[in-house]
């Protein structure tokens, strides 16, 4: 008798520059001159695809950088036009992008995403978040930030925006009948939306894209942003340190889901996993130790400070973290603050100490050790109900996102964790997700 | 002694739906349902691309159409994203989008734009419009279109901030100096732009692009529209009916750049240019005529009451065209308006012939013959100082820009007015235009 199927892991990449840890781009050879080069982007999607996983997943941000331009890379290309030349040089996998509802034009915004999902025949995502500086705000018109509730707000009603539009113009309506009309005007469904952020008519000047929509990822860690979360995603990138905030966070968001008569199933929480991979654990430590030595602290103590909405220029490398206000006074990103404040009360680290435990992916979930290890606690935490999948953060791009395809994903295939071939074309077939 | 070389022709192709002609998508084996098909528009691009083309055109609009969604088919995929996938599919042609600075925010148009043109290396232009219908406004938060002036006001607007934040962070400020810093912010150039329509801080989160900034086309006909493309167009897709209209408008545009310090030499008139070509020329107007008899007459009565502002639908096909106001007194869209006129006054047509003459481009220039015939036309307008080359409208499509590819091209070729190999790997470089 075969044994019971195992849940199978989702798996994006979640590309990133030349890779998440901080100091990727000041080692030897790194590809950091490579970064307009849309063939450097091309290639991470095909080694992503050649892994057969889910999606490539693009972050956004609406300034050159949150912390001063002498930062290392942040935002080269621009997200969506990325995406559509990955679409040409792929055949299946995912293409994820992430777009600010505080920014953004909704009918903009719909009418790229439907697009791209043309372009790329049902494989697009939009990951929607609510930006977090006056510096990106200041570049679209506004003089600071709105309040988080009012972010939280206008993201709902962005969200209603985009569904009305993407389903706005049926495909069946188009009849392109020689002797009659093009269109049918009657199946037409114009949104006469009228909120307190945005007025759209509609319909949209695209028509509803294969996928039905765009597959929605979400990243809130508030409780504005888990309801959000729990009303709309379909996909969720979510922040978690340990198993146990995981279990935590992903055990909330599918109650509120629930409670809103939603079928958790339907919802992946995927959170960021760094990985350091080797055929030993003492090659990985290595090559961590070396990605380490080379972060100047002076720049990750500035990140630090933007994390934790403090100044911290004064603080000893070699002291205790100073003690920080409780998560409710915290304005900015709530899933990375209480990251650091679970780090700092589970592991009472000098600053130094943070900052290396922050180095690579800012608090996400960090797995060091050989392929099994690796593939171990990927089945440790989905077994556990903590993820339905991660998030890729490789601390090095490509290299980084290389060896978890060439060494972690055939250990999860061998266990039946996770697929040796696509077996639909889709993002959202991918991730068994319905079509709306 | 060898003749003095001839004046190079520019030809770009203005890619819309199956065609210009009204009727194209109504002609058997029409390419209609093939709009969502980036392999449709690649194979265009690509058609193009083997005669040399200097760009490929693509028009924009905000709604699914100005006349009712039982017109033909006006927009399908977004442009932007079109022109993109195209980068990937050829080599050196350049890549026009159309952006409505009535409704693009300007770091995201700057933004996309920039990215294009990394991604094409140095391929992107952009044609700015300041678009003409209360629909479109009413999907971007407007209750109507703001008045003429307005517009145009905010479209100077727009071109300056565009023009700050693709000079605002220059490729040499990148250092990427593994000990040091990425960029030096020094280099860095802030716009802190507060204007009477937008407010941008900058710097761009794209470096400058290859082009130094994407080449820019204009296409406004009335005073306002005229001075913009004085002051800031490289390239201007004009409305002529004919070769007196499009002299006057050329010579007009030129002494406005002189007069404002420019080199009127650096500005590319190219009026639009509807061709129907064969080796007969009878063989030609049986497919004009066919062309024309698949056309619904009050399909077409509905255009036209856009076109000159006035309810159409009481007049007479077979009386003469009822009296319209001075081009004074129109608000919408100058160019096409007073090509009306001039045809009314030029032709005195009965309604119905009026409906035939505006069925394929709406008043551009038309040529109908043998290839010969169509290059000496082409010849002689340049010749004249009518214009620099055109923006090529083919009926159909992919047909018409076939036809023209294979049977015009070497023509002009042959009497030396056309390239026969791309020199540059720009669009700048095609145009003759310097790096700014």
């Amino acid at each position: 008798m075969p044994a019971p199927a195992r849940r199978h892991v989702r798996l994006n990449l979640f590309a990133h520059a030349v890779g998440h840890h901080g100091a990727a781009w000041r080692a030897p050879g790194s590809a950091v001159l490579r970064l307009g080069d849309i063939t450097y982007w091309e290639e991470l999607a095909q080694i992503a695809e050649r892994g057969r996983l889910d999606a490539i997943f693009l972050a956004d941000g609406q300034s050159i950088a949150p912390a001063g331009a002498e930062r290392g890379p942040t935002w080269f290309l621009e997200p969506i036009t990325v995406l559509t030349a990955l679409a040409r040089a792929t055949e299946r996998i995912g293409l994820v992008t992430t777009v600010s509802s505080t920014f953004w034009d909704p009918f903009h915004a719909a009418r790229l995403l439907a697009s791209l999902d043309h372009i790329s025949h049902g494989r697009a995502g939009i990951n929607v978040v609510t930006s977090m500086t006056d510096a990106e705000a200041r570049n679209h018109g506004m003089a600071a930030l709105p309040a988080h509730e009012e972010r939280y707000a206008t993201a709902e009603e962005f969200l209603r925006v985009l569904h009305g539009l993407w389903d706005s113009w049926p495909r069946e309506s188009i009849r392109a009948d020689p002797g009659g009309v093009y269109v049918d005007p009657s199946m037409l469904r114009p949104l006469e939306h009228h909120g307190d952020s945005f007025a759209v008519d509609g319909p949209l000047n695209v028509p509803t894209p294969p996928q039905g929509r765009p597959v929605l990822f979400q990243a809130g860690a508030s409780e504005p942003g888990r309801d959000l979360a729990a009303r709309w995603a379909e996909g969720i990138y979510a922040v978690a340190w340990d198993l146990e905030s995981a279990h935590a966070y992903r055990t909330d968001v599918r109650a509120r889901a629930a409670a809103l008569g939603r079928d958790p199933d339907l919802i992946a929480v995927m959170p960021g996993l760094v990985t350091y991979v080797g055929s030993t654990e003492e090659e990985v430590r290595r090559l961590q130790a070396d990605l380490h030595s080379r972060l100047p602290v002076e720049h990750s103590l500035r990140q630090l400070a933007f994390f934790v909405g403090q100044d911290t220029s004064g603080w000893e490398l070699d002291a205790p973290v100073p003690p920080l206000p409780p998560l409710e006074e915290f304005t900015g990103p709530k899933g990375r603050y209480a990251t650091v404040l679970r780090i700092i009360r589970t592991a009472r680290p000098t600053v130094r100490e943070l900052l290396g435990f922050l180095a690579a992916g800012g608090g996400h979930a960090t797995v060091i050790g050989t392929p099994e290890t690796v593939a171990d606690e990927i089945e440790r935490w989905v077994d556990a109900g903590a993820a339905d999948g991660f998030n890729l953060m490789p601390p090095t791009l490509p290299g980084g996102i290389e060896d978890f395809v060439d060494q972690v994903v055939p250990v999860l295939q061998e266990r039946g964790r996770f697929r040796r071939e696509y077996a639909g074309s889709t993002l959202r077939e991918h991730l068994g997700l319905p079509r709306p």
